[in-house]
């Protein structure tokens, strides 16, 4: 019973904040790649991409009408009768080489063609009428032209050599199309982190993706289907990661470690769920104090309290590596600061509560800040949100509490809604749920109306 | 000449929400298929989940501490002295059939643990003080023990039979976790629509993704690098579809109605981009009106205007199938409300401006729709939002305007704010936009702190 006592004793909590801030420190970006445009998609880049000609990169018309050849004096009649221009080419988008435009003279141009030289303005065609003499087509103006009107001048959008997408930026559709419009196929990205998950516990059964449709209804009494195992999985790839489900592990602290490290070495982060609170049959906890440059063993929230996080050395057992990290003792800093990079000779290892909403809050918390981190984009977590709160939560809690919520705007507000029943134990309520709200620590319930910060899971939904 | 004139005066403009309207009822959900759990992510659920069996499927321990059985006298003692228990068993997550529990005994047992029977309720380790008297383990009571505390009764969080995951769910992966705890390995999900993408103009040069790193520098003048349909093709794979981009054709009509209907065949959807507009080039205008059963070929927005979108008939040319459906003429109705899966005789085509912030516009608008609803999850656009303006908006417009926007919160209040220089002609800023916001039409400018629509473009980045 001692040991329970003493593991209990070792824990020096952490604010949410210190614990994020001590992971990302220890995620350095991985290595990066080049992929084709084609596959870029939700990756981050690893390189500041810069436009290789200007855009336009000729001058470009930017509707359907005529250009027009006319001083400002002809263009600007004052009231006086407008001029009659004779068409003399048609210029399409695509077309090559327009001749230079002769005074007095109109060509009939496209949207996207290339503006004949000596061309002083574009006339939309709602501006003209259009009439034929003899076999030549004629154009009469009937508004005054602005000089210039309708050119896209060469550079107008970007310079050569401007930078159009930023390191560290995760691409979307659009900038998939800035990057070929900018001359290049392909992009120099991070690597996506290969992301190791292990379930740990005497009650779990593996879910078998490749048995049947439905599990089987006799099992032993006293078991679950691992569940966790297959949401952070989904959840490492929502955030960029390629998960390895390592399958499920017993209670032995020993086997435990091994069995880590071997897949610390074949992965880039190792997340692990269960055995993390305060019971002897909670063989994390004591992987965590024993074997482990410990970063944190308990955060003051709820739930997950017990979520932990230490370097494992991916050598010897025990060996710490760099000596400036302490193990965690009582009330000791143990920040692996000098740690330049810990990812050549340590692995991290986030430990998980096994409770399926205590292991989803965690992971949003995070697991989702080290995949980001190690992809080279550590701030995926928007920027802090407030909302306020459309029902009361009338029990206080000592810490900072992370509820499941409803968003929803609403005439111009943010509103968050607790949603009713929801438990660390309990899953069902997550995927209603579209962010967390915090509840700040001190024990005192929070009221209708109460201004709150909120973390969005994806978004309005 | 006079075919433009033509191709204009046929045009009956709809509005935003009635050219939607249309466009979801012609996109019926494609067939189903089943995926295993580790496949599901993303997908769209084609039935409802039931549970296997309840949850908890035994009564469960939700705290590390000890099952007890005493009488209520015994737990609540009204001051007197608390009883001792001798502790008889250890029981942890996974043990299976505990020993049922003798009166005025406990059992250690740990979280997610078969409760004992004949348990009464369950203390927590930092309720009680453990001592040891001969070989035995004792435990004094510190506080009264309310009956049932902690048990987690047989189905408390759901019963066999409830549904957990409703058919159109978009899974995330805390469904995935549910899927698995409620006993299946697969689910039924609606198979992935194939989007054929064409891109249409002479001015175009494909970008090869499978050359070099860098464009050409000595393109010819007048050209440009198709950039649309990688935009678009990444775009689709983010709303859920499986992309093909069939590359350029030119400006032919005959031909580029033949090749929309070879691509039509292999495919759910067709998306155009190009060619929409007024002019004699823009082919797809003549499409429209000519061969397919016409949605639309005007809407009453900025930009995108010309955004088109008609049922192509997959079998003879010009056959409108269903003769309900009338072609478009001005001002007529053309809905094809009595086609019933018209997905089996025509094809939906949607045509989108060339222009790569109109384009990107109208993918947002009505492309991520109809992919949406051939995956049936009609509704993947989020609840009607509304921000305040963080900047006036100086130019009306008779149309409504969708312009590219950044969205933030502040305080609880959303914020919209537009980006400047966002033309339909330019695409560099549109990666930076996080919202569409909609500013009504009527010519009036919008003014600083006006509450607006907004479309969050995959919520708050």
């Amino acid at each position: 019973m001692i040991t329970r006592r003493k593991a209990r004793r070792v824990r020096s909590g952490v604010s949410v904040a210190e614990a994020q801030q001590r992971l990302i420190e220890t995620c350095l970006p991985l290595g990066t790649e080049y992929v084709a445009f084609v596959e870029a998609a939700d990756r981050v880049a690893a390189e500041d991409v810069m436009a290789m000609f200007p855009m336009p990169r000729f001058e470009r018309s930017g509707v359907d009408g005529y250009a027009v050849n006319l001083s400002v004096e002809e263009g600007i009649t004052a009231g006086k009768t407008r001029p009659c221009l004779v068409v003399t080419e048609d210029i399409s988008a695509g077309s090559n080489f327009p001749r230079p435009l002769d005074p007095g003279t109109a060509a009939r141009i496209m949207t996207g063609a290339e503006v004949p030289e000596r061309a002083t303005s574009i006339v939309m065609l709602e501006e003209t009428d259009e009439y034929t003499k003899g076999n030549r087509l004629y154009i009469q103006l009937k508004h005054d032209v602005i000089p210039g009107r309708h050119i896209a001048r060469i550079g107008e959008e970007w310079e050569r050599g401007e930078v159009l997408i930023p390191q560290g930026r995760r691409l979307g559709g659009s900038d998939i199309g800035l990057l070929v419009a900018a001359g290049h196929r392909r992009i120099r990205v991070y690597r996506k982190p290969r992301v190791g998950i292990i379930s740990i516990g005497n009650e779990l059964l593996h879910p078998r993706p490749d048995a049947g449709g439905k599990m089987d209804e006799a099992m032993p009494a006293g078991m679950i289907h691992n569940s966790n195992g297959a949401m952070l999985a989904a959840l490492v790839r929502q955030y960029g990661g390629i998960p390895y489900d390592y399958g499920i592990i017993e209670d032995d602290a020993y086997k435990a470690r091994d069995f880590i490290r071997s897949v610390a070495l074949k992965t880039d982060l190792v997340i692990t769920t269960g055995a993390v609170s305060v019971g002897e049959r909670d063989v994390m906890a004591e992987v965590f104090v024993r074997d482990t440059c410990l970063l944190f063993n308990k955060v003051f929230m709820r739930p997950g309290s017990p979520t932990s996080a230490g370097l494992l050395p991916l050598t010897a057992p025990g060996d710490c590596g760099d000596k400036h990290i302490e193990s965690g003792e009582e009330g000791e800093e143990h920040r692996p600061g000098l740690l330049l990079n810990p990812h050549s000779t340590h692995r991290l290892v986030l430990g998980l509560s096994g409770n399926p909403g205590a292991c989803f809050v965690g992971f949003e918390l995070f697991a989702s800040l080290c995949i980001g981190a190690l992809q080279g984009a550590p701030f995926t977590k928007k920027d802090a949100l407030h909302a306020f709160l459309s029902e009361p939560v009338l029990k206080g809690s000592p810490h900072p509490r992370y509820l499941q919520g409803k968003l929803r705007g609403d005439a111009g507000m943010l509103l968050a809604e607790p949603l009713p029943h929801a438990r660390s134990s309990m899953m069902r309520s997550v995927p209603e749920a579209t962010c967390l709200i915090v509840l700040p620590g001190g024990g005192k319930p929070a009221l209708k109306g109460a201004l709150v910060e909120i973390i969005p899971l994806g978004g309005f939904r």
